[in-house]
Order: structure tokens, then sequence, then C-alpha cells
């Protein structure tokens, strides 16, 4: 195996299937990549438990030439020695020259490097990569969407596994993304082009990877089968395991009418709510929000250190006055994903969830548990 | 206690104070402020078992004012509350009013917080804060470069304390900082306008304390005495403890005559060593010079690995034909301090220590003990 190639491209494809690579894999043959260069281009598969990201760089692209000298064949190398040193080096080409299966010498023309502990690519696991199941083709920039404000909801315990998940539901022309750690909810719905029907439970982290992953990217094919969610941009493919189990969310625990109604400037609501939270540092933050049609206030107080508030001072509020408690940090990520100049919240009663939304979109709503008032 | 303060002022004293705030102190007392507001102005007092920080804000500089409303007082409050919370609050005059030695109320006039928490200033711990032994006056700025080139080189192991310490010795007109860890040694000498002679032990992050300190100063004032050093700066103080015991360094271990010498680009140097020791990226990185008056070239080889060398394209040579090799972070870490342009190497022999300085100024020298060829 032999070649020439753009080491932006080589490092870009390394750096994806990187996020595939545990830090300390059981199996060893896993810390590393499996480069194959075969007649439509270089491959480089990455894979843990979770992930397996194969990435994909063609000979050429637009006319432009990525991969020259090529010699076909396949190799094992350690993934982040390998990443590390591509990332180093200087030049903007990169001779990669495998000798008995064994020895790879790479160099810029410049600092030349040979690896010597490879492996014959026949040691790598044998990973299921086939599409199968149902299948599903999106714009990548509303999966990221879907992703950027579900996502931070999930559960990071490992007691409920499912929870740990980004449950996905297709169902009437709707894709709707749903996450929650039982104190809030995230959902994100958006439309779909096909009447495919499926429910699944994607981990929340492996999600996030593909996100990254398809940045730039125009569209992405998704194929969920009983085992597998595989998605498939621009050549590469990247299989996520899923997470058995039911993923219950009552639909009638959203709520749709509310009797207050809040909106602020997004930034002016997270500033003071920072502040603020900064007297109640070694806990959970619980922030109260107190608001009639005159006035709006955000306050704290702590046993330890003391109390605070600050008014908040453009707003408009509709209902009777009311003050509510809640974790701050559900609020204020809340708050981040919606990337709205301004936000809206609402609210049934003091001890009833709130809804957090953008005023223009409704696509996205958090769904925060208040917590009682002090 | 009461008064109005310019919060720029104010958060500067607090930063600097903070250097003594250790994260988790035993003596509880020692986790707060000792705020005093005097005839003088404010002082901000911290400490810890190494350090003691008295950060001091006057009414006024150069004809503006920074207090006002001054009603003299002190009080105790915890040091990192109230920090972050002059930290994050927007506005640009804080006021602070203590009532009944317990609580302080500050406000920017936006945000208001009452801390409950705080003590009576007769609490505090007795510090001795008095100037007291042998007087030297500083350009700041040299005690900084005094600092910056040589406290990376100390030791961080606290089997030997003494180690851990900078080495300060005046003696002819001469004030000479040395540190080392066994394996290196850094020195630097700057003139003094003073005849004094003393030598003494302040540990070196205390040093790096008081050169962060000390950034805009014009002058400072250091005491030695036999248990504290003390460096008095715009109206603050800081006294360090010293570490006892004599700090043996042979001046005959340090070369002043060589057999080789090389002087190289300072970044193409670290550039290379850097992407060279990737290779070696879970152990101390060993790194191979090799020089002659034709080519210069680092390489580096791991057993688990492999192996990788890069030519140094501009050199200039003086000598027979050498190869070296060392840990490679400690010539990265001298050649960084040094913030020259070119770098020289001066080599004795192939065992023997190496000194790495710069071409246009010998007032700082970084002594390597080199290690066995592989």
């Amino acid at each position: 195996m032999r070649l020439t190639i753009e080491r932006e491209y080589f490092l870009k494809a390394l750096t994806n299937s990187g996020h595939a690579i545990a830090p300390k894999n059981p199996i060893p043959v896993l810390s590393s990549f499996k480069l194959d260069l075969n007649e439509r281009g270089l491959e480089v598969t990455g894979s843990n438990s979770e992930i397996t990201v194969r990435s994909f760089v063609p000979y050429s692209k637009n006319g432009k030439t990525i991969i020259s000298n090529a010699v076909p064949g396949s190799i094992l190398i350690e993934a982040n020695i390998l990443t590390n040193l591509i990332r180093g080096l200087g030049g903007t080409t990169i001779n990669l020259d495998i000798i008995d299966n064994a020895i790879a010498n790479i160099s810029d023309g410049h600092t030349s490097i040979k690896l010597t502990n490879c492996a014959r690519a026949e040691e790598y696991s044998d990973i299921d990569l086939e599409p199968n199941g149902i299948e599903l083709e999106l714009p990548a920039e509303d999966l990221i969407e879907l992703v950027s404000q579900t996502a931070y909801a999930a559960s990071t315990k490992e007691q409920r596994p499912v929870m740990t998940a980004i449950n996905l539901r297709a169902q009437d022309g709707v894709l709707k993304a749903t996450t929650t750690d039982s104190a809030r909810l995230a959902r994100k719905a958006i439309n779909i082009d096909s009447d495919v029907r499926f429910s699944t439970n994607i981990p929340a982290k492996s999600m996030v990877d593909v996100s990254k992953m398809i940045e730039g990217c125009d569209k992405v094919q998704m194929f969920v089968s009983s085992n597998k969610a595989l998605f498939l941009f621009d050549g590469n493919v990247v299989s996520a395991r899923l997470i058995p189990g039911d993923y219950v969310v009552s639909e009638s625990a959203i709520p749709y009418a509310f009797n207050y109604q809040l909106q602020v400037n997004s930034n002016e609501l997270l500033e003071a709510m920072s502040r603020i939270s900064i007297l109640s540092m070694d806990r959970e933050s619980v922030v109260k929000l107190s608001m009639s049609e005159e006035n709006v206030e955000v306050s704290v107080k702590s046993d330890r250190n003391g109390s605070g508030n600050e008014p908040i001072l453009t707003f408009q509020y509709e209902g009777e006055p009311l003050s509510i408690s809640f974790n701050s940090r559900f609020v204020i990520e809340a708050i981040r994903v919606l990337k709205a100049e301004d936000v809206v919240i609402c609210f049934q009663a003091e001890r009833r969830p709130f809804v957090v939304k953008s005023p223009k979109d409704e696509s996205a709503i958090e769904l925060i548990t208040p917590m009682r008032n002090y």
C-alpha cells in the first residue's frame, strides 16, 4: 500500500474516525485505525463499542487531485500517534508507504517518520456497516439543529441507559427528537419529506459525534434497523449502537396551554442568572423568578452565603403576579441552545412544569420542572 | 465600614490577594479576605502558609477619585465568593456597606447582594508584614525576567524542599537567581545598584505569584530577613515564607569553555522537536541532535512506535561532528523562556552538561544534563 495525499483531507478523515477511538479500549486492535486504499479511495475506520466511523477520502474532488501515486492495500496504524503526527507535520502533502504489512514510512518531504508497530488489516474486528432497515434522507443542518437543541438534556447517569439516548420518532411527515433526565425534557420537531415510521433510541453522545462530523455537508442518509442506526454522508459511514428499551414520554405531560407568559432578552436574563448564581456556587443553583406586569426580578437565597437580586429591565409579561424557583443551570442551558435574541417562558402554575422556547420558532421546546419556592 | 469604589481597582486588589487564598485552607478564617478601610485607603489581605498578600487601593490616583463615601472599618469576607461577585457585576462602581460586623451589602446600582456570613476582623490571624532585614530596590521588569527565566527549572518534588525554591544571591553588585531540579539548572544574573550581600531561598511558586502582581509597576522594594522575604510595590505588600536549608550549587559545575557551538532559529528547532517528540508521546521524550558543519538533524527513536528525523535548514555550527541526546522538554522550556529569535547551544562533550543561551544576552543560561545516546 502506498499513496500521496493532501494533508488537510487526510487529517479530516483521521479526526472524524478519531471520534470512535476510546482512550483505553480493552480490545487492543481498536486503538488502531484501519486504513484501506481501494478503487474508490481511502477509507479510515475507527471503532468502539458505541460507534464505528468509516471516513472516506476520494481520489479527486471537483477536478482537484487529492490522492495520487496509489498502490492499493490496507494496514492498521495506532490511531492517536498517526493523528498527532499528521496534525503536527508542516507540509501540504503526505507520502505514506507501507512495507511488509508492518512498517509505515510517513513523510511530508521534510520530516521523515517510520512507524514500526503497524499490523495486518486482517487482524481488525469484523464490523457491520451495511445499510439496512428504514431509510430517511435529511438536510445535514436539520440534523445538527435536532441534536444541538436536545442532546444537552439527556441523562448522563448510566443507571437508566435508555435515558442517555435521544429518542427519534418519525411519523406523519415529522421527525421528533426527545431527551429527558426526569427533571427536564427537550423536544425538537422537524418536517421530513417522507412517510416513514419508526422510534429508536440513539446514545446522545453518538448523535453529538455525528453532528460534528456532518458540519458543512449537504445531505445525510439515515438507516434505522433493530440494532443500529447508520449515517451516510459524502462517502463516510457512521454506525451507532442503539439503546434497547422503551423510551416512555407521555405526550400529555407536555403542556400547550399556559396562564402566564414572560418574554425577555436572552442575554439579559442569562447574565442576571449567572451573576446571581455566584452566591450558591457550591451546589445546584436555585434561582427565583418573580414576575408581575410592572416588575421582573431574579433572586437567589443561599443559607451559607446570603442573598441577591437583580431586576430585568426589558420584558413583556402577561398574567397575574407569579414567583417560580428552578435550577438555574436548566434554564441557562435551554436558553443557550435556542440561540434566539429573545426567549419566551410559559407557565401553568407555581408548581407545574414550564416551557422555554423561542418567540419565533415553536419547533423546539424545553420543559423544566420547577423547584419549591424558598 | 462603608465605601464606594471603582470596580476595576477593587477587582485588581481581590485578584492579587487571591493568589494567597489556598483552595482548602485548614484554618477557616484564611478562606476569607480581610478588608480594612483606613486613612490611607483600602487594604485587602489574603494569606496561606506560604505567602501573604496585602493589596492596596488608594482613595485617589493621579487626581482621579477611586474610593468615596468612606466610613472606615474592617471585616472578613469569604474570598472566592467576593472575587467572583465583583468580577461578575456589570457596573463600574461598587457600593459596599457593612452592617453589624456581619453582613455585607454589595451593589453596583443594579444587582444587589447581601452576604450574611462575614466575620469580625479581630478573628483574623496575626501576620507579620513589617519590613525588616536587608533592603534592595529593583525595577519590576528586572524581577519579572529573573523569575520567568528560572522558576520553570525548580523542582516540583517536595522530597527536597529547598530545591522547590529560587535561590537569590546578592553579591558585588549582582543579583543571581538559580534553580535546579538536578537534571538541569537555570541561572539569571542582573546588575543591582547596591552592595548588599545575602543568599535566600524563596519558593518558586511564591516568586511566580509576585511576578504576576508587579506587572505594570515601576519599582519593587525587597526586604530579606532570616524567615521571610517582603516585596513592596505601589502600597501593596507580599510576604513570602523562606525555605530553610543550604542551596548547594557548585559554581564550578557551570561550564564556560566549550568545544562545539550550534546557533539556530528558535522556532525552527522548537517545531522540529515538538513534531518528532510525538513518537514518544507516552514517556519522557528523548531527542537526539546530530550536528556537523554540513548537516544538523533532530531525531527520535521509540521502542514502541518507531523512529523519525527532521533536518534543521538554517544553522551555524562550529566544531567536530557531534551527536547528543536529551529530554526534549528541558530544551523546549529553556528556549521558550529566553524569548530570543535565535538560540545558541554550547557543548563540552557528548556526556557533559550543555548550555542553552541567547546569542545576544549572556545574563541567562540554562544548563542541561544530556542522556545516553541511543
